[in-house]
Order: C-alpha cells, then structure tokens, then sequence
C-alpha cells in the first residue's frame, strides 16, 4: 500500500509549496478567475470538497499542515475530482509567501483552540494572523470582500475570536452560538456532525472587513 | 404590612419619575459630579446594592420596571442606605427623557431574551435602544465613557448583542463566554447566583463606544 507522500504526490490537485511560483498565479492555476476561498486547516476534507461541489463557480483551496490528514482529502478528491478544488501541505504562517491578495473569503472550521493564554497568539484569529490575512485577501477596491466565516464549540477560541474581530474592523454579518437553532445554511465537516450528535453547540461567524 | 406601592413611596432613596425636573440635574441629586452608572432592570437590587457599596466614587442608579420587584430592592435600600445609590420605577424606552448625557455605563444583567425574531426589537441591546443610550451617554468630549457590560445565560439574546454592539461600532474590551472561568471582577445577581449553580455557562461583554 502506498504511503501518504506517494498518494499525495501523485495527485494532480495537490498544489506543492513554492513560494517562487505560486504567488500571484492562483488565476492561472485554475484558469479562471472566480473568487477564491481558502480553507485553513481543512483537515479529512469532506468541508472544502462538499463546497467546491455545491459552488463551481468559486474556486476553493484546502490548507492543511499535516500530511497524514491531507491524504484524507486527497483521497476525496482522487474519488471526485473538482476542477475548482485544489489542496495544498503548509502552514498558515507563511499564507503570506504563496498568495498575493488572491483570497476572499477563509473558512476556520473547529480549528485549534489553543486554550491557554499564553498560547493565545497561535489561534487563527489572533492578531498576528489578522495581519497575515490582510496580506492575502483581495483589495476591497478590487471587488474583494475579506471575509472570515468560523465555527468551533470551543468557548475560548469564540470568544477570543469575536474580540479580535471586532477590534479589527470586522463587521459581523451572521453571528450564533447554537448554529443548529438557526437557518444558516451548514456544510457540516467530519468533527461538526460527531460532535452535533452529542448536543454540543456550535459557534457560528461570517464577518467582513471594510476597510 | 404595608403595600408594595406604600413601601416604594417612603424610601428617600427612590427618585419619582419627572420628565420635567430630572434631566440635567443627576449631579445635583447626587451633591457630585461623580460618573453615573445605570443598571436596565435591576430586580431585586442585589447587584446594584453590592456596586455600589463597593465603588463609593461612583454613582449608580437602579431602573426597575415592576414596583413588585422593585420593593425588594428598596428594602435592601432600607436596611443600608448608601449615598451614590438611587432608585427608580420607569421604562427604559423612556430613559431620554430624565438623562441629559449624564450616564457613562450601562449595566444589562440577565434582561429579558425575547428570544423569538418577531420581538427582536424589544432585547435592550436592539438598535432602537441603542440610539436611546446615545442620548443618555456623557459625550465622549466631556470625558464619557459610552460602556456597556451586559451578563447573559441566554444564547440568542448575547449573538444578538454581539451583532449590534458590533455594527454600532462599539470596541469589546472584555468578552467570554463562560465568565466563570476567567478572572473578571464579578458581582452577581440574584438570578445568576442560582444558575451558576446549576452549571449554566454566563456569558459577558464589556463594550465600550467611541465616537
């Protein structure tokens, strides 16, 4: 049985890493230019894949930093391959190397909570973040929109995150803290549906930046 | 034993609703030019009662809409009057016409959800109240504040307060959402006494505007 590298490698729609090449062609790598979503830490991908399927004309791209968990998706889209679907190995850090205010909207979906104070700064909403994605999302006087859309059932994270985006000149467009009472249309990944079946609320986000 | 209304009547402490003698003149009630602090819907006045005690430098006002709740309030009064606490029977709708830019925080404890969208316009964070507060808010020239601290267990109630607070341009100093387990200052009330100990998590905000 092949091992995760290979499987990934072998798949067309895994972008590899290069902060070289990529930066600026994300229009050419898809062929079009559709606005383009990107999903930070998208993990067994069923989210990203379920998306690109129900919006094709939207391009989206799935992060995600471990390759024993991107083999997961890669194997989604071996199984069904979307041509504005594309799934890249990194880290969040380095957004900034690879895109050049290419990316409208971001998804957080259950991200890690880093829970402590002291490890607040790693959230993917924390503001060394927000810096980051103000380096990568589309300028607003290019049609951009700057969009974050989060969910978790972790009460530190949420509120962390409501905090840091407000601060930061985020407008709050749709906000719940029991996604499920609400008709906020729901693509739900692999996490959301194990952990709905338990009763745990979650913590719904869609927020715009003006500028 | 006397009446609700009797006992409401003979308290010193309780200031008679006037729309034509009591805006503008909160200094002089107090004999100080003190910032003012209002609780929206105090109850039973134990909140309002231990803030007060606690913060002599600062003048507080309890707004109460029922007189059978507001008596339990005033026999608190009663037994230990303090001189920067004043009560008062009325309806926040109604607040513009006894302040004249003279109250620099709100207080919002456990208020009323209205929990269904067709009553959306009557949560004391919906934003026909909050341009009330903003004739009631000490401007920020004259030193105001412009804060808000509201205390919550209810879900929909707290999202929607966070949506508004958000679009009205309030910055959020201070946000969790299971206060319990942080290390903010807290008095409690009554009712958030008696669900704290049944587990149920306590939402907080402390939002504060500029202009």
């Amino acid at each position: 049985m092949k091992n995760a590298k290979n499987i990934i490698e072998e798949c067309e729609y895994v972008i590899k890493w290069d902060s070289e090449t990529l930066k600026g062609n994300w229009e050419s790598i898809f062929g079009n230019s559709n606005p383009i979503h990107l999903e930070i830490g998208m993990g067994k991908g069923k989210f990203i894949h379920e998306m690109a399927k129900n919006n094709p004309n939207i391009n989206f791209i799935g992060l995600e930093k471990y390759e024993s968990v991107l083999v997961r998706a890669v194997e989604k889209v071996n199984n069904e391959p979307l041509p504005n679907l594309r799934l890249i190995c990194g880290y969040a850090e380095g957004l900034g190397y690879i895109f050049n205010h290419e990316i409208d909207c971001i998804y957080l979906n259950f991200s890690d909570p880093w829970p402590k104070n002291r490890h607040a700064r790693r959230r993917l909403t924390s503001p060394n973040f927000l810096d980051i994605y103000e380096d990568i999302f589309v300028d607003e006087i290019f049609g951009g929109e700057k969009r974050i859309i989060q969910k978790t059932d972790n009460l530190v994270l949420f509120a962390s995150s409501l905090k840091n985006l407000n601060n930061h000149g985020y407008y709050f467009e749709e906000l719940s803290l029991d996604l499920a009472s609400t008709e906020i249309p729901n693509v739900e990944t692999e996490y959301e549906t194990k952990f709905k079946s338990q009763g745990v609320k979650i913590n719904y986000l869609n927020a715009k930046k003006s500028n």
